[in-house]
């Protein structure tokens, strides 16, 4: 399932991040009288690709703008398309890498979903999988919040969270979630194929897909809260599997 | 220096936690018609502290939310107080631990600002220190993001974040930071008293500030773009600290 609708990224990491990835991008609008280093880099790249640029006023592009922060760039593109899931299991063997994916059990912040996808790229992860019926659309605001990672790694939204998992042991693929009375996470073997799973912001990770996973790992907590921020857990647990297959 | 403007607490958990931390709370709105277990233990909390409470609509809510994620109950409670830098070493000291601070140099983004306070308060740092020309003020989207954290790890704010450091190294006190070019974080040693410096979400840490460290440490990243988010890369980076401490 592909969805074709044009959209914005905003701001110039993005912008650039999108040109370098390839991206076709209809238009571009800079904020007139901008003439800095990342603006020239970005004019550069529209000419090579073609692009149709226009300058424009900042207050336009305020108006057009939804983060609020474009930082004097906005560039048109089509939207971000969903991954198939064979994607994601052919960038793992393009690289002859064991599968690391991460399942996402029902984020919904869209900045969260945007600094997922940003470590899912920087710790090796091959792709995110969403569930379709919780699924954030991947808008201006992921792409800016991922920091341009959207354009590298993979994102496919499945039907049934579950069901994918079952798929995904048949071809060995081990899953792990975390869970505060669990063993801690530098006591669980996560190496080998591995799929972390991230829960909702407020309520973790459902009691299906928890009971559906093969391990379950704590992130040891001194302090006086309940548990870190979903991103925050998702890098930490990540960071935990890049240590183990490292050897470190 | 403190500040003590009232100001808003809005969501369930965040009010729980403020509750339950001792934080005085002058008034409390809760949306009409809501009676589930989250609202009755706020109304009982509000009884045992003697909170004046108002039921109100949900559109008048809506009106006074700053976050637009209240959740159908605001707390309004006197301003966080940025915390002396004593207050830190002492906290330390209490627990006669080895000194754990997080340095803020320049974070700029109120929920990257309440992410990391939370991260602080689970990953056991005995405080946040930022410095104050660019300092956020400790608003209900703070202590929303931080998930109540903010009510018990304390912020101080400082003149000079490189004179606090100097200070600090006088009493034993390391500084580390994170550099692309540096050894990786698991050949560094962080162990001892600590504090982990973490720059700014577009510039990373300033040259002066980075002088100042007396170590650099690299997160290992294999993929496409530049650098996590920076609150993503505080919590690998602390609980990096966490494991070295633990000797995992």
């Amino acid at each position: 399932m592909t969805e074709t609708n044009e959209f914005k990224i905003e701001g110039r990491n993005a912008v650039i991040e999108a040109y370098r990835s390839g991206k076709p991008i209809d238009k571009l609008f800079i904020q007139d009288g901008l003439h800095d280093g990342p603006i020239q880099t970005i004019l550069r790249e529209a000419k090579k690709a073609g692009t149709d640029v226009r300058f424009v006023s900042g207050q336009r592009l305020d108006q057009m703008s939804e983060t609020k922060k474009h930082q004097g760039v906005i560039a048109m593109a089509a939207a971000y398309e969903y991954a198939e899931l064979e994607d994601l299991i052919n960038k793992a063997k393009e690289k002859d890498e064991d599968t690391f994916f991460i399942l996402l059990d029902g984020i919904e912040d869209t900045h969260n979903l945007g600094a997922i996808i940003r470590t899912a790229n920087l710790a090796g992860a091959h792709g995110v999988i969403i569930p379709k019926h919780r699924a954030c659309p991947l808008t201006a605001t992921v792409a800016k919040a991922s920091a341009g990672a959207l354009a590298y790694t993979p994102v496919a939204k499945v039907t049934n969270l579950n069901k994918t998992m079952d798929q995904l042991k048949e071809i060995g693929m081990w899953f792990v979630c975390a869970r505060m009375d669990a063993p801690e996470m530098y006591d669980v073997n996560m190496t080998g194929p591995i799929g972390l799973v991230i829960g909702n912001e407020g309520d973790g990770v459902s009691r299906l897909v928890a009971e559906n996973c093969d391990m379950a790992a704590s992130i040891p907590m001194v302090g006086d809260i309940d548990s870190l921020n979903a991103s925050v857990s998702c890098g930490v647990l990540a960071y935990e599997i890049v240590r183990q297959r490292r050897g470190k």
